[in-house]
């Protein structure tokens, strides 16, 4: 709940001030010092008081620049759509190098270095192995419960059309798959709320520098791993793979720790990587393994995990996450050829499997039928991020208490069953009995002996296999009404399950849904070329899936790797490709991908990949937050016990000695910048209390760098303390703690050139100074976070968001 | 010629004042202000009397940290092997936001963003285009004509063998080869020495940052494309695919300009795009378009340009050039399913196809040896490269004139052709004329009736067939002692050509002597096993090309995903990436890929990924380069006239009106910082003229940017601008020009941090500031690449290059 701009709401009472920023004295107009504090060292001052952005004023002209205008970031009111949230806090990228980190590090050997990388590796292999393990447990659950489900309807419906009683596999169908639903809903409701949904966009949210609270807890990643697997036994529209990627996010997490704080162990290992930017790293490369073990795809996790998560491109991390992706792949591998009776063959590449195309080339002329898929996929993956988008908000308006959620997944679950229960029973699709086409459960119905309900086998088996039919049936298998049909209801549905209180991922829904709309292109061809070669329904089916995942999610690169690792054809590379980019630029000109979606509908600071466009002209002086609450280098404990009492900044800025009360022309700033230090840094000198008595400064040896790892990433808390009168009168030395040589930006700067400072560098706190090097505001996550161009429709509309209390997690 | 710190050179002399920056007043130890010159103002001071980075002292202890020690660099002697050229410049990928900057873009419409985005799309797609078109027409020439001098020869041969007159095919072989390559070695050395080599390294280097003069050039492109088809031609041990990616490269920076400066005409469109930011974005895609073209591997494409290149990862560059990859692919495919008359069939994957693999799965047990290959692989690679570099250094000491570089080339080729021609007279492997192994020009030689001469098939095509055929042959179409001897032969030949002033490729020379010696291992496999099905010698011909080329070049996830898509084959991959990561982790441990020592030898100041590591004690005013020349923000015109004749710095920092000459204690510093002038921006000003009488600014309109980028990116040399008496007494306003928020570190930032703000925003110029926002230094690329960890054999090196001018580009 901390923030380092929580107060950031104040901001709608603090309209008198917009102007200040303009009139200060140094630039030739007059100053008011009413409106400002200066300095904090009264606790009854409240710290809290930090004012947002000081908006652009309408007429916002540079004094000096006459004639130019900046851009114009149109202030929306506060409401629940376009809030940001105040509720999450960043991660620290930076390294503090204050003096005792250089002094830790002065200490070390080369080969230190040496050995701590090839830990680094050791658990990285670690990680894919334990990702693997994790998505192969999934899988085979879910396979060998599917089984019994499916077998025991299979073998009431089949008894109940010659006996007349359908209501009774009807009920019996309702009951397991509503009890799943039921289990995988209370589970994420009641268990951990953070477990719900996809899990791809927290983290992504994670990586780029969003600190999602109990997002890689043990609890979230056991109940996501079960809470996926009922889901799925549940027979709703959802897939497992975005689950798996959170769970290799999670094990990383984890894993890389060497300690539990849930479980309440530490095994005093690994204790270099307990920080924000090692750990970042690690889960880089779980998600790449999660991917992997999910598709079976090596390098789509690598550039997945490059694509959606990180901004800095390093090529050592890249090795690893690669290596990563790599061990998971192999052991997925290894344990599923075992799993199928077939130690030592390595042939199982994924648990996503979609079977192995042949190679299939294709023309020239079929490239506009793919350009034209293409466009299909961009219109209905926007139609479907856009009613999700409407019913995501009628469920954060109406659907607030556990049990209305818990209900609404029965409902739907209910719904789910119904309506394939009602397909099967109504549309009469009667193929014969291959034997080449492996459909797990032919189920007869009213169908002749020797045929099966055709529409039966596309209900009465998981997603995946549902996808695999539809690749590799013959032509000819499926009738054009009942795919049809399929779509139409499978689309609806998946987008209303997307966003229940499960834990459910997107990808299989969407590649189902494209692939039932893909074959039907496929028969159409089919039909009007009398069956030439290249009118493959299945391979239309393919397209179609890409086309459909590529207009909801927008994933382009890492999206058409995946395909292409997972169906083991590269001739039809080119063509995924260009469907897939069609797609996406289709979709991007009405509205954004679904996980972006998802993530600006909670409220999530993320950044964007770069600055909004036009913006060279907006300082960072208008848009940073004061005044700032600033500390001295060497301060009294009482003052630093209630500025974390009565603030709630995660970052304060150390400054120089008084030299405040000399220069007039001095007051606009808080004093010469000398550091930054940490509320968790203040927090855990508070508990060690190295203090002393002189103002000058102590001179015992420092806390060690070791004694702040211990205490990552729960800190204690300053109200937990106690103090006596003798130490809040001492004096603590901040010094050899803060980070001396802190990221600033001069306050006229451009907000693009702060934008891509902040990003490059993945900074939580930038100190804007004058021309000086004094204190003059401060920039973090949520002040750039707040500044938005959304594009939409070939406009482009600029605006500033208000800061809210109200995030949930998507 | 012109360098940001040519006179760094001098600082050999200045050995004195290595201890200055320890004992500034400052730093509570006296100034001695002899040594020290605070700013010009008089032409006749020494400009170029920048002193090179202080050198740390051996007792290098911060007075500030008691007890705490800087890692020491080793100052390396000046010397050939270990000089960083001070020839090279950076180029600029900050974005300049000065004044002028900001009125044209408040000029703006929310369109012209819109369009300008749409341009860089249709700019992409023509690189696409042209990059494909250029690597096809190489292509079909080599074709072509080796037909004809294959075609040529075997009849000879044949005739020859009966007639027992071998020695005239053989000195026809010789003449016909030599010819090519004396071309090929002359266009190069005397038409246009960059185009030498690969040109993936000096590719490299730009997308690095560096300004390779001439890289881009249309006669570069001309040399290269020519060049390459006569060293094919010339039957040296070379491939065309680097050539194609330098050639991509080469059509991004020329197309996106819109004007060419060698033909002297310019379109006057895409003037936006001219500046080093765009350019580079081009660049990178048309890097991407060269791979795709080259090996039909358009997201290996993409791969490469990000795992070689970028730093920075934008999603809206990435799928530009991903783009960019897939329109270059597609356009070869089209081109030559229609050279080979299959008009719209699109089954022409890439240039470099290396016949599809079928799937063949591998077992468990395969691992062990996959393993085993990759450190041969990174064995043979570490061993290739430490010979290349002796081979270099001989070259760079002694093949110094233009015509001793052809003779070498002509010397190699003859080398070349005699001892294929020796191996095919000596070497007895005759095998049966199979219907199924399309051997193109098979020769009878001393062989039966209905048999061919094995080791003649290997020597008698483009090494591209050679390899295919290795990766196809059924077993037993290879005698083993014949592909041992070639292997043997092929890679020394190999190691002797690159290097070679031609233009050349190392990508299928590798491949092919992996290919060689994994086709023995499988064929020793094949023998051990008595034929089982897994012991494929084609699939081990391919895993040892992939360990040969990882060892030697060490691009690791690309690669993989270039061979698995110029194989068409996944089930591989797995196996794939783990050889390649073992061989270049074997690799590693003993020196530098091929690429980055050829960088190396050149003295090209390359950033690594990373700052050394270890490097958080030693603080930038260690290490930066002082005293600056500066510029007051009004400038009287004599005195920009002499910093540019008297310098070579290319940035010079802009301070505000003299605050220096007041207080004793700012005597370190030059003055406020207020901005930068970069010394293209100053002639540009010299040769427009706006200058003014008075010294406190100017006020007419400033010179628009569109005036500046007209010039870009030649300036007009400011010796040959006349200026009179008049025009020399009066001022320059520089205020509106300059970047007025250049990127700034504190003096006592580390070496660390400094390095990590350069790379990863990709500076130029860095200035160092000291408390009070004052000049006390710079830091440029240079003054970085200077210090280097050089890690071999576990151990790690850290060293201080020096800075020379003998830069030769490899």
């Amino acid at each position: 709940m901390d923030t380092e701009t929580q107060t950031l709401l104040n901001d709608q009472h603090s309209k008198p001030n917009q102007g200040l920023s303009l009139t200060n004295a140094e630039n030739g107009v007059s100053f008011d010092p009413s409106q400002f504090q200066p300095r904090v060292r009264d606790r009854h001052i409240s710290y809290g008081s930090i004012n947002g952005a000081v908006p652009l004023p309408e007429n916002n002209r540079d004094p000096e620049m006459p004639g130019q205008q900046a851009v114009v970031f149109r202030r929306l009111p506060q409401g629940m759509l376009s809030t940001l949230s105040s509720e999450f806090e960043s991660l620290d990228y930076e390294l503090c190098e204050n003096k005792i980190f250089k002094e830790e590090e002065s200490k070390k050997s080369p080969g230190s270095i040496t050995k701590q990388n090839a830990t680094r590796w050791v658990v990285v292999f670690f990680i894919g192995v334990c990702t693997a393990l994790i998505a192969c447990t999934i899988d085979i659950c879910v396979v060998e419960m599917t089984k019994i489900k499916y077998g025991f309807l299979k073998k009431y419906i089949e008894k109940c059309v010659k006996e007349n009683c359908l209501y009774i596999p009807y009920l019996q169908w309702l009951g397991i798959s509503c009890g799943f639903a039921f289990l995988a809903s209370v589970l994420v409701t009641y268990g951990e709320p953070v477990a719900a949904g996809s899990g791809i966009p927290l983290v992504k949210c994670y990586l780029n520098g969003i600190n999602v609270h109990r997002l890689h807890r043990l609890k979230t990643l056991f109940v996501k791993a079960a809470g996926v697997t009922c889901s799925v036994l549940g027979g709703l529209a959802v897939g497992k793979e975005g689950p798996m990627v959170h769970s290799g996010a999670a094990v990383a997490a984890g894993l890389s720790q060497g300690k539990s704080t849930s479980l309440g162990f530490d095994f005093g290992i690994l204790k270099a990587f307990r920080c924000d930017q090692e750990k970042r790293d690690f889960v880089t490369g779980g998600a790449a393994a999660g991917v992997a073990a999910a598709f079976g795809a090596p390098i789509g996790g690598v550039l997945f995990s490059l694509e959606e998560g990180s901004s800095f491109w390093n090529q050592n991390i890249t090795w690893r996450i690669f290596f990563c992706s790599m061990v998971s792949a192999f052991t997925l591998n290894v344990v599923l050829s075992t799993y199928h009776g077939q130690l030592g063959i390595l042939a199982y590449d994924g648990l996503l499997n979609f079977g192995k195309f042949p190679d299939i080339p294709f023309a020239l002329l079929e490239l506009p039928i793919f350009i034209a898929m293409g466009i299909i996929g961009g219109l209905s993956g926007a139609l479907f991020n856009q009613m999700n988008y409407h019913i995501s908000v009628f469920r954060r308006r109406f659907i607030l208490s556990r049990w209305a959620k818990v209900l609404e997944v029965i409902v739907v679950c209910s719904v789910t069953v119904s309506v394939g229960f009602i397909m099967i029973y109504y549309v009469d699709d009667c193929k014969p009995l291959g034997a080449k086409d492996a459909v797990e459960f032919p189920i007869q119905m009213f169908c002749e002996d020797g045929q099966f309900n055709a529409v039966a086998a596309m209900w009465l088996q998981t997603p995946e296999a549902s996808v695999r039919a539809l690749f590799h049936d013959q032509p000819g298998t499926h009738n054009p009404l009942s795919v049809g049909l399929f779509f139409i209801t499978y689309f609806f549905l998946a987008c209303w399950t997307y966003g229940l209180s499960i834990s459910s991922g997107i990808f299989i829904p969407a590649l189902l849904s494209g692939a039932a709309w893909g074959r039907l292109v496929g028969l159409g061809l089919y039909r009007i070329t009398q069956g030439a070669a290249w009118a493959d329904p299945g391979k239309y089916a393919l397209i179609g899936a890409a086309s459909q995942l590529g207009g909801i999610a927008r994933v382009t690169l890492s999206l058409a790797v995946i395909l292409i690792e997972t169906t083991g054809n590269l001739s039809l590379g080119l063509g995924l490709m260009l469907t897939l980019l069609t797609a996406k630029f289709v979709g991007d000109f009405f509205n954004a991908g679904i996980y972006d979606m998802n993530v600006q509908l909670a409220g999530l600071p993320m950044l964007p990949w770069s600055a909004p466009p036009m913006c060279h002209g907006t300082q960072a002086q208008y848009i940073m937050s004061k005044p700032v609450v600033v500390l001295k280098e060497v301060e009294r404990v009482s003052t630093v016990i209630s500025v974390l009492e009565d603030t709630r900044h995660q970052g304060f800025p150390v400054i120089f000695e008084d030299r405040f009360s000399g220069s007039q022309a001095k007051q606009t700033s808080f004093g010469v910048l000398r550091g930054l230090i940490l509320r968790s840094q203040l927090k855990i000198l508070l508990k060690e209390k190295p203090f002393c008595s002189s103002p000058t400064g102590s001179t015992r040896p420092p806390i060690s760098l070791e004694t702040f790892r211990m205490y990552y990433p729960r800190y204690p808390a300053s109200e937990d303390i106690h103090f006596t009168e003798e130490e809040r009168a001492s004096y603590l030395d901040l010094r050899p703690y803060m980070n001396p040589t802190p990221y600033t930006v001069p306050k006229h700067a451009s907000l693009h050139r702060t934008f891509q400072l902040f990003r490059a560098l993945g900074l939580r706190h930038l100190i804007v100074t004058d021309d000086n090097n004094e204190v003059a505001g401060m920039i973090t996550r949520k002040t750039l976070a707040r500044y938005r161009a959304r594009i939409c429709c070939g406009a482009i509309d600029f605006v500033e968001l208000p800061l809210g209390g109200h995030g949930v997690p998507p």
